[in-house]
């Protein structure tokens, strides 16, 4: 049986959890299944998050530039450890590299250092080897979680309300945009769409000042688009959820491109992927708490649905149809 | 200006490292430049390092076998936590796969996970996405470093003794006999040259039985071969080393599938790569400590050279020659 056949990616993720995945030996409080594994250090627990990029699979270098390579490299897995509840403290950035430009690398570096120091943390090691087969990057992430601190995605109860950050679905317009059109073109059809999909803004402190409320019931940040990501949320709380398509926070930015696109917008916010904005859950009650938190951010959070029983994630449109909500990043 | 230009992998490691690179900075005692890199933890360290592995430039999976793979793509990275003189706790594996059986995918992990247990260690966490690319591998693998234990490459001084464990050179052999004759030949042939490439031993508790005398003053493992690797650790440490020919540890297999291949087997041993071996000095006075802690292992070890000053790193022949000590593994 190929992968394929047992499912893809998602799949093949819980058959390796389940074989091959430990939690709770030792030191270890969290293992495989999400954002970032949790080790106990102190009060407190480390975070540890790895994000592997292949040329041609993940990123293409003709729609793409060294620098936001880096940047984007080095942003989501910082952004894993953010969803955590964490700060982003050390990577380890494995590279593989053809015969390329000395000053390829040295831009794909600079890209990851600058993220890195913005968001407070350094590169302290990896590896760095030769690849016939185009670029390949794997960052590995730690991070520091403060005792108390720490955001799972298993926490969401029935009758929580669902909240993201900002707006969905301007990477993943970005991304058309450039398939389309390429990189120049579609900078000028769309900048914050390119810019959306390509440097990407990790939301570690809009994370912090979430945790910090303490009302957070299951955080994650969407990587792989909300229907994909709420779907995982659900599925380790034991939670189904209802996602209202009229409260979608959309952009203006992607309405745009997705006239342009000739594709629905509610689809490139409901399907699409790598936001990295945070998804979160919490009592209707707290939502006013947690906002005002985010007032303290760049960033603002809306509500979008509800956290219901059962296992089913829907979405409801403006006719009131409801059904699954659907769409989501499958490589195999 | 091309990496090759530059001087490849080894150059490149360099310009990143100092670039890059931040040693002490907040809890980092040791940053990139050494077998893994050193985060303060207590009064002790936790110890990172990283090794990515791209199929068709680090391995054939025509001359290999998944479980083999897997095996030793974890036991690399924990030659280097015990080369730190740290003891392996968690690894995180990325891994990015072509639509394979998934019987491939289990027996990866399976070899992973084997080697993972028999030192200690747990899969913890990782990625997996899908590769247009072939099979392509990063662990990272974290280990603990009680106080006063660390080994590290920097700190030889002119008159200390060389020092390598067991045999080197196999490795290499296994290597050149599996490219020239294929897989089941090649085992027919040195079943046991082939065994230490394809499944080496981390020197776990050889490392840790060095580090426990207080006596060793460098130390590292041997990954790509004794001629870059002693380079290394004079490098760091600012000097230089002689080794004598007739002293170093070469297999009764070697020199068969030396013979065999029409190779030297002195040059299978000193410019050959992946033994896993420890490398490390101390003073000429403590060799007779090292042995015998050594001896409460499954390992030898033996006196191979001197450490002198300078920084010019030389084989001394049988017949008096000297020179540079030469080969190594690049692959730009």
């Amino acid at each position: 049986m190929k992968i394929s056949d047992l499912g893809g990616e998602t799949a093949l993720i819980k058959l390796i959890r389940d074989k091959y995945g430990v939690t709770g030996a030792g030191g270890l409080a969290l293992g495989i299944g999400d954002d970032a594994a949790l080790i106990r250090s102190g009060d407190g627990f480390i975070a540890v998050t790895a994000d592997l990029l292949v040329e041609n699979t993940h990123f293409r270098m003709d729609i793409n530039e060294p620098y936001l390579l880096g940047w984007k490299s080095a942003a989501v897995n910082i952004s894993d450890i953010a969803a955590m509840g964490g700060i982003p403290t050390y990577s380890f950035v494995s590279i593989g590299l053809p015969d390329v430009e000395v000053a390829v690398v040295e831009a794909i570096y600079e890209g990851m250092r600058d993220v890195s120091a913005k968001y407070g943390s350094v590169i302290a090691g990896g590896d760095t080897v030769a690849s016939g087969v185009g670029i390949v990057i794997n960052v590995t992430q730690l991070g520091a979680v403060e005792p108390g601190k720490a955001a799972r995605r298993n926490g969401a109860k029935a009758s929580d309300v669902i909240l993201v950050t900002n707006t969905i679905g301007d990477s993943r317009a970005g991304l058309e945009l450039l398939l389309k059109l390429g990189l120049d073109e579609a900078r000028r059809v769309s900048p914050n769409c390119v810019q959306s999909h390509l440097k990407p803004e990790p939301k570690v402190n809009e994370a912090r000042a979430a945790v910090e409320t303490g009302k957070v019931h299951s955080m994650m940040d969407l990587s792989d688009g909300l229907a994909a990501d709420l779907g995982k949320l659900c599925e380790a709380s034991g939670v189904g959820a209802r996602v209202i398509a009229d409260a979608l926070p959309i952009s203006r930015d992607t309405h745009i491109a997705a006239a342009r696109l000739d594709m629905d917008a509610v689809c490139l916010a409901a399907g699409g992927g790598e936001d990295y904005e945070l998804l979160l859950t919490c009592d209707p009650g707290d939502v006013g708490v947690i906002a005002q938190a985010m007032g303290e951010t760049e960033s603002s959070i809306r509500v979008i649905g509800e956290i219901v029983e059962g296992d089913r994630v829907t979405l409801v449109l403006p006719n009131g149809e409801e059904g699954p909500i659907g769409g989501s990043w499958e490589h195999f």
